[in-house]
């Protein structure tokens, strides 16, 4: 079984990162792109004697406490085959 | 509109990011995780003037050149809404 985990900065944190690469590309010649935030996944394979839920509710809470920092960040989990 | 590009290392390239992660889970009591590998995703918002045919042309032109380097990773472009 496959799991993917996407993790991002609340809308409320500034994201640096992005707003770099938001000017980079203005200055590369794309002046329309009006936004750009950063994210990371995590592809996750869970090997086969694991339940589905059981899988979806590992993942759920590794996402919480590991994954992510809940403070500044959310994530989503996409449980895949 | 918006753009989503998801970039990962190529399944060839070794992935000692997401490696480490599986060892820490693995140390943390889920046996069950056998594999995880680490990507990086860009949401980008393309100004309204900009016709949905050009929005991909250009998103597809930074994946490929600014956002990715197609040496050792592969990317996704996703045009949404």
């Amino acid at each position: 079984m496959k799991a993917r985990v996407f993790v991002s900065l609340k809308s409320t944190v500034l994201d640096p990162q992005g707003q770099t690469v938001r000017a980079a590309l203005n200055g590369l010649g794309y002046p329309g792109i009006s936004d750009v935030r950063q994210g990371k996944f995590f592809d996750i394979a869970i090997a086969g004697g694991v339940a589905r839920e059981q899988a979806r509710k590992d993942v759920e809470t590794i996402a919480h406490e590991v994954l992510a920092n809940p403070v500044i960040e959310e994530y989503r989990v996409e449980i895949l085959d």
